[in-house]
């Protein structure tokens, strides 16, 4: 088999066009400025990648050096693999399918960021969550399942959750924890609706909709699963004054 | 203009092939059936139907004479007026938009129904459902404004909602509530979603889908705005026992 | 591969933070308290757990001691194995994929729950519900295959159907089966829509919108493919009266 | 207001472009060829268009003359005045929202066409359908208010039903006639869903669903409150042997 | 491991309650009276059910005898082996995953069905549907690849189309062929709309959609995929004249 | 016509349940423990209520006395005209569709919140999240036309953008606009998308989706054309710190 | 009625912050330089404005002078007034409820532009589209009513279809027409679905899935009903070439 | 096992009908007229077809002999194997999935096409609108990993960008990339939503949604993840004048 054609006009392959394959330059820009620019690193998001390209990438951060954690979200087995061959002393969470490079959290500084997980099942995204708030530098806890089945786990949380500056709210099915959260507690509650539950959950649709219609404000969302996005929103939420 | 064709051959017109326009049969073939075989008598959903059409079905109605009350649903002003004019007597609730003949209801027997509203907006719906219970000889109550914004309001009402045979609740928006409340009684909830909301209530689903997806075991759920439905399905759990 | 940070700070590991991984605290906290508040005990959703999850609730129930039936839900084979492990008398159904422990349910109290299911392929959830109501404490019976496509087999079982206090009725494709069976019984129908079907059944939307909009009031609707939900309504809506 | 305008270069107007404005070519491209094709004229379907529009085509089917009728449908107060000053002596049905010029049926040919109407609300569908077929050449008939919640009603007309070469069953709601109807007789099922319900019919959205996903073989299933394409497709199914 | 609970009082095993497993009463209630009150056999649909029940079903057909084929849809490898190793002589069609029983299709009769497949990866679909016409006793013949993007081909083959009784045409992606044809020819198109496309096809919906929205009168829709329910419907519309 | 039923058993009005007609206790329990329990008041949200229901709530406030600014949102002309009655004192704000009593906002303390709009016809959204947030005590400003059809508008005002604690971004159409903000500052942005644009933004259903899937972590949603969400949000995010 | 708040603090009015009413800086920062970075002038879409709003903007246009023509796109009544009272000599096109100033189109230049309308009723859509390509300085021609349903209207029309530059197909229902043009040429079709069609039509999704799914490459899609976009798009690709 | 059903009358195997297998007659029938009617070759999508189809298909290319390279999209690996057995010589990219045979290029003619492409995991679909665009004869480009998140990114890109005579931008999660370079330049933008993203991206629908929504008009979508697509538009739209 030949994937090299043959004759002119040769038509221009695209893997030399970009350069050495498996080079980052091939696959991929990484935004260097965005610390600069929005106090906070890039992560890279690994779903969808190749183990190829994503060893590529953790080449590129190696070679920068130094400097806040990068974070290496939703990691397969290969992603791992891929990473912890290029930058061998990073952070591996199983939990979370998470890696951190390096492998050391800054000092908590800030608000702190209390991560509400409704039930068993939602405890994935929950410590993404946790983890992405820790390596942004907020001093972060956990709080196990408390669905709204049993109002008693979550009123008996009350003292922990008025402490925090910004609480994430994990939940799947109905979604309904984020609603009751905040209508109990002055800070913002930022909701991140799982894809955990029977059909006519529709992957996550049935909480998402649940917590963009919460009927007490203060209800942030985003998307489904986005353990990430709710840990980094709720660090910016929870960041200390800029002086 | 000519409504009638001329010439042969004449096409059937339809309105004569079902006999004198707006008699009964014209237009529905009741089910006088249904008291016998179900133990509940057939209602009249209105939205849909002409004034015409209604009033030719009241005029039926009457013409049967006594037994358990006909309920007249989704009735808007012409509704109204034309039932009102064949069943002068005919109860009329306008919260509801529902009327019944013969206007009194059964003396109350079975188990208690408690009617749930979260918010003001879901108040017809929960009428409706209040006033369906009560016709299909139910005691049954009404309990106000207990969105799970205020979890107190809600946590307030324990002692009765644990005396109810069946409780059902009516909510729009993030519709969390019925999770709550089966997450503390026994007895079985019925889930009346409202067509209340921001945008992203898609008109009653999202509340519907929360509903589905109760964390709590125990939640049956009926159609968007359903109040009639839900009374009805509440009034069966609740019947006396069959002797 | 080094899972474990080095160097101050430390990134605070959350399996640390949360104890000693696989014991239940660090996944779960059991509602112990439901039985006492809503009269069923808790059961425990399999689907999303890993195997260590489902392990470390069930040595938590079996330290717990006797009381009602503990069931595991949605089991695979690993949660099965899990699940015997720690309870190797534990009741296990293949059809239904669930177990229970203590093994023996409740001597029968109760109306009776008629478990009607419309075609082969719904067998699974409908063993669910039947199960369900069994350990619940309500006599429990399944009639099976008995579509609207050829309505003697339903109008067949009329008399098993009028017998019971509540009828819960499985079915995929169309879902119509639930409208036919209340428009001929007194008793409340809890609908189960499964994902059983072509295409455009979506994975149990369309049945799931049938039952919705049956057009005989007293259909009430659960999740798609919850067998163990429709069990449990059913076995509420026929429990004893209090005394 | 000025709505030439005005100096060099002029836009060229598309009013102008397309000839003197409500003059058929403007407009339309009328079909003629269809009968001859297809052996069945085409209809206007009057809804989106104006009534000058409207009245340009009638004034276009006017000049063509006779030949098989010429439908009118989904006509609204001001397409039907439009139509009648042009084609005075063209029929006129109130219920179906249907004019038929020239106003004479042909005379009935092939099997018989029976329409099923499951509730009073979708008899406006159901007459757009029956008078379709006839002006089609069918010999049709109309069979009122037999939804499946009292399944008497449908049982009692089995004879009528297995009759007729093609059975067009119109119902909202739940949309489960048609799955019952096909089950009981040897001839297709041409199912026209409407959009007559509560909130979660989703505007006939749900009786489409249940109508695809009939369990009954022999469900042919047309656009929601489409009676005309009903009606269209049973004169079809209907039609008498070529020679 | 111990499937049997212990001790008084025993849950009752549904596995027992059913019967011995396996037996056709466990599972399935055939639906023998079909042929008689429809004209056409049932069709066994084995996706969802596993092997042992298609066996437990394959051998009640051979019990039963001869009479008309029974089809034995969507049926995967290990449901052949099944179907086979009851009934050895069974036809297996491989493109349409179907089996038949008694082998032998029933002399040709009534209408010719022509069937049309828009493209190679309709196929199977296109098989089933013809397979379904010629067992339930057309004359069917397959017309294979004349999309809309290529009218040239569906034109040239507008002789044979005219010919048939009943066309139906099987196709994903825009799903535009039931217009294009429906437009050039008298009798009815069945349209099957597949779940071959890019991902906005939805799975289907987008050529179900279409189908549904035709601007030519006459095309009749079935569900996403179903190639038996297009084949049964195009049978009963070319079914020969009743005596 | 007669509105009181007549002869015993008297049915329960349900009017006369809730006690005399539009006084508070009919419609609404006020939540006046919020401001305690969350710091911030209760909302009243009018859409949906009658005016006589407003205009009860309103003179509950009035009768309250003075505190934080209750805030009446989607004010219709009835709406207003009913708080303007009891509360002729209440400020009005056109655009917003907002009524505010005590009509003194408090003094500005905390971060300031900055209202980006990106269209014209999102201004009444993007108001009435900017005068929530000036009512729930945040200094806040508005930023008018900033698409991103037209990126150096939105460039030009970095500087107040990154002065801002946090940033409501008001788009519909494609919803664009927070991902790029999001990208350039380090402040949390809160996304409110708006129902405004062509038919496949169905509803702000397209800007929705795009904001939950915002590729730049840091983006909050809310609810649909939720200005008042929006703002409460970003005056939480803002809130000076607590003692 | 005051609407300005008394007693300090005063809530800073947001009418004031944004300058005096109704001048264009309190609604709108046109885009000037548009023209200069993309060769086309912003067009001003008036649905979702207020009148006053429109008019401030047509006094800024005004007040900016001569240049390429200013498109005001889909104006209601009360747009057209506001429009034409700053504007008196604008063009306007009711059909296309478009307004253009100054009213002049440039002289045409590059290649022709067809705009092909499928049925009667979109029209207006496709005199949009027709009217923005003649204003960004395209020749561009009408061709009406040749939907597939007659497909000899389509190709009796292909010489003028093959001179275009670029095709602009307008189409509701079963949007197929895009399909079928796209298989006959070489030049880009530009498909623009209309939510003209029966309730599945779903405003306009159905012929908008269609036209994404075409199985003739070279169709480019726009939004429902989007005729500025599709003639926007049209110009841009038969623009002439850059020297 | 036999699958050659026994005794009379004998059904027809379709496999019969349509001659040897695999022979191209037996699957597709190519638009070998396409060249000459579009001036583009017809391709080949290997999803969906088995791999004896595909190599059918390749055959039949092979015997045509030379002429414009024909495509073969969506190749799994054995849709590789298939073709390279016919065609050893066939040019296979990896990364986009796509075979080409003859393996060279024409020269390249016409405008340049741009290729952006958002994020490293929407690559496949960005090499496969590249490779289409050259093998249909444009010369190409690729820019990559420049999503909205870092805009100098993009703007950096700018000068490429205007060069170009046709832009296609792929991206996938919030799909805001298209939205923002069409308002940076005059070329048409074609726009290719992928299926990258997390649960609320519903596999490309949101995306989707938002490039047809986009803001900046000049905006073409076509379907999700379609490479193929987006590069044959750019290669219309690029095309050199005819003479």
């Amino acid at each position: 088999m030949s994937e090299t054609p043959t004759g002119p006009p040769v038509p221009q392959d695209p893997a030399e066009d970009r350069g050495v394959p498996l080079e980052l330059a091939a696959v991929a820009e990484l935004d260097h400025d965005r610390t600069r620019r929005r106090g906070y690193p890039e992560a890279v998001y690994c779903e969808g990648k190749t183990a190829a390209q994503v060893a590529a990438i953790a080449a590129a951060v190696r070679d920068k050096g130094s400097g806040p954690a990068t974070l290496f979200t939703r990691a397969g087995g290969e992603h791992v693999k891929a990473v912890l061959a290029e930058l061998p002393d990073a952070h591996y969470d199983t939990d979370a399918r998470l890696l951190a490079w390096p492998p050391t959290a800054p000092p908590p500084d800030g608000g702190t960021v209390a991560v509400v997980c409704a039930g068993t099942s939602d405890l994935p995204v929950a410590c993404e969550a946790l983890l992405t708030a820790r390596y942004l530098g907020r001093p972060a806890e956990l709080i196990v399942d408390v669905g709204v089945a049993g109002l008693h786990r979550v009123l008996g949380k009350l003292d922990v959750l008025r402490e925090a500056r910004a609480v994430v709210v994990v939940a799947g099915m109905d979604g309904a924890l984020p609603s009751v959260v905040a209508g109990l507690i002055a800070a913002p509650v930022v909701a991140v609706p799982t894809s955990v539950g029977y059909g006519a959950a529709f992957g996550g649709l049935a909480p998402l909709l649940t917590m963009l219609n919460a009927c007490s404000p203060g209800v942030a969302v985003v998307n489904i699963d986005n353990g990430y996005g709710g840990g980094h929103l709720a660090a910016q939420i929870a960041a200390p004054p800029k002086d």
